[in-house]
């Protein structure tokens, strides 16, 4: 078992010297070293046990074996660029695409959200000779300068918020599936259609932004998207962060149109790292674990749970102002009062500080940092979601108890302690809890269903 | 041995479905499948081998035995963002820097040369609070859209080339050490430092594009811009492609006073993959193989010898315009004539396609497409060296014949057939390679130093 071979101090100070300011760690005030992870648990350098409740990136879980031996294998027979011909990248591109309407059947292979973001915006102006995005107020879209432009949640960070001329922060045009920094906001069915409809007819198109919601994290479908219903399909699709399980890569996928379009500009399109034979390698390995293991059902039944639990603090907890998502991408907005939704930006942040020292890592965003951000590695168990409520449910009691915030005893006892709905599945199917009233105060003692659980190979 | 699974026009076949048309294959008549590589050498589905001068991205060898091996450990351990603290992290920001100039300590990791290149226009545009950006006629800096602005050599090949009004095409603010993309130009010691003066003066920095030619690549330095001298030091630097052997990744190095503009901006940095643990080992790894196997002496001693075989065929053959070049990064400049410098576009062409015959990779660029790259993996022999110019002299021969282009015997006698200077290293020692005049007409007969060769581990 390996640790760190450095003094943790010594780890900051070497970061503090070498590591661009910029680059924030998690907890600033006592950053957590970790040294190895597996499936949905990080140790630190005293090989401490945390739950992770954050990290998307690590789709079927911290270090999958599946996905690390096919990369391994890979990386050991060949890895290089996409001039030369190789199967797995056609035969990668062609999984991806049968994920999706017939209509999206032309893949981009990129190294990261940013890259595949940026490639999006060019082949938009490309096929539609326009300028003009329209992006969502909050939204986030990268870190690469055409990206800042139309993201909202990084311009109004600067000191001088400057927006492009060319960009209009109206309504959508560019859009996550459901929003993801701006504080898990989901938008209702119907919307997009209507936006493309207007977007379209202004000569535009629909760019979906798959990068933080994509891979089967919504429960009932492979794609945020489809969300919207069978009819909507956009113009381009961008993928990334859970794609490789933390190996740097993603994809656009756009229709044959819009790919003859860009062509036609007559620049080539070259991407020294993207699509290599081992990010595909990987890529076609995240695919296989994710069927092979139902993680797309475990996320809609382990989901389902985790919003039920949240929804009962919501009964128990006035700080708790609203639960909202769809399969593992939840978030938990807390407010000071619910009639006015004054944010809880203090009160979120103690919330994850005190959760860290009960070893749950867990974060909080949306423009007030006042939203919880359940996004955790799709193989989250029961348990695991029994415990972060349980230890959720003991802080907000204290927080309250401090802020002299709490339900009168009949409140709670109204809606505290009904009967839980028990969660179902996309055909309406109830997966029963074996009993599923509250028997005490603060904590949440809750059954098990082991079917579920232990889905990640050790 | 793993060999491609589908049939080669299969493999054509899917790739032409579902792989944007834009992103083009080697010899797009008759691509090349290539299954498995190491060393300096690839092997295609009928495992036949092909001599690589091409792919500087495996700088250290396709498939280096040490480099994959620290890839798939740390694979196996962790892979996270760089929110958690790491040693890997830490370490080789403190290793990177150790090869560079004091005042360049500050690290940014992000995926590919692209991206470390947008984030240098960043850090620029923050720290000047200007916009403007100087670049070079034909630059290359990458695929992303602040880039292409940037990228004569790119937005040239555009049916309506529309450079950015912010930009100028006048002498250099950003240029890479050696231009690559461009035609192998070698820029004249002394000009960046008056550049860098003109451009400080005017409120700007200087930022070295590595992307290409880092890493030891040039031999007698291990930086490009070091070529320049002693008292140059850029502002910012941008490295990419060889940084780890292939695997998605490059980094940003600047100085504390830029970092801290950055920094005062108000806006985080984060980038998802960069910097992680993975990439982080697979970095040091290539680092150690670099120092290990002594690639930077290697590229300087072959890369000089190269360069004296290519100076011998100019002496012989008029189709040969130019020979330029630093350690293994050099251009061969084919002209039709060297008097009016008639770039011979088609012959260089015709030299790539008979050389894919008899299985050597080299390409062309230049805005032209005249100039022959050489840029192989830093392991490239003596024995790889003699084959290649055997091959193109026979080739240039052949092609002179047909064009009606022969230099006199009286010339031949004079220039083909003297004796060729030795190589010698950054110290001025002659590394004698047992006796050195050809013998026969077109064929290169040269003598082998078996120190130098088989530095790559099998």
């Amino acid at each position: 078992m390996a640790t760190g071979n450095l003094d943790k101090q010594k780890t900051i100070d070497l970061r503090k010297k070498h590591v661009g300011p910029s680059c924030k760690v998690f907890f600033s005030h006592d950053p957590i070293k970790i040294v190895r992870a597996r499936g949905q648990y990080m140790y630190n350098e005293k090989d401490e046990k945390y739950l992770d409740c954050i990290n998307n990136v690590a789709h079927v879980g911290h270090c999958h074996p599946d996905v690390v031996e096919a990369g391994a294998k890979q990386m050991e027979l060949l890895n290089t660029n996409s001039r030369f011909l190789h199967d797995n990248l056609v035969l990668y591109a062609q999984r991806l695409q049968a994920t999706l309407p017939e209509k999206l059947s032309v893949c981009y292979f990129v190294n990261s959200g940013s890259e595949a973001n940026d490639l999006a915006l060019r082949l938009a102006w490309q096929y539609t000779g326009h300028k003009d995005i329209i992006t969502l107020e909050n939204a986030y879209h990268g870190h690469v300068s055409s990206l800042i432009d139309i993201s909202p949640y990084k311009f109004h960070q600067m000191a001088v918020a400057e927006p492009s001329q060319h960009v209009h922060v109206i309504a959508a045009f560019i859009a996550e599936s459901l929003q993801s920094c701006g504080g898990q906001v989901i938008p209702p069915v119907g919307y997009f259609q209507k936006v493309a409809q207007h977007v379209r007819n202004a000569g535009g198109v629909f760019i979906a932004d798959e990068v933080q919601v994509g891979f089967g994290r919504v429960g009932t479908h492979f794609w945020g998207f489809q969300l919207q219903g069978e009819d909507f399909v956009p113009d381009i699709v961008t993928m990334g962060k859970p794609i490789g399980n933390g190996h740097p890569m993603s994809c656009v996928i756009t229709t044959r149109e819009v790919a003859e379009s860009f062509m036609s500009s007559g620049m080539e399109y070259f991407n020294t790292f993207g699509g290599n034979p081992v990010s595909c390698a990987i890529g076609l390995a995240v695919l296989d674990v994710i069927e092979k293991e139902d993680l797309q059902g475990n996320a809609l039944h382990i989901g389902s749970y985790l919003t039920q639990l949240l929804d009962d603090l919501k009964k128990r907890h006035l700080l708790v102002g609203d639960v909202r998502g769809r399969g593992l991408f939840i978030g938990l907005d807390l407010v000071r009062n619910r009639d006015k939704r004054t944010p809880a930006t203090a009160e979120a942040q103690d919330v994850i500080y005190r959760l860290k020292e009960q070893r749950i890592l867990l974060s909080a965003d949306g423009p007030h940092r006042n939203v919880l951000k359940f996004k955790p590695p799709m193989c989250f168990s029961r348990e695991d979601a029994e415990l972060v409520v349980e230890k959720i449910d003991q802080i907000l009691t204290d927080l309250e108890k401090t802020l002299g915030l709490q339900m009168s005893e009949a409140v709670i006892s109204e809606n505290g302690h009904t009967k839980r709905k028990e969660p179902s599945d996309e055909n309406g199917l109830v997966h029963p809890s074996n009993g599923s009233s509250h028997s005490h105060k603060h904590t949440v003692t809750l059954p098990h269903d082991k079917k579920t659980n232990k889905r990640q190979k050790t």
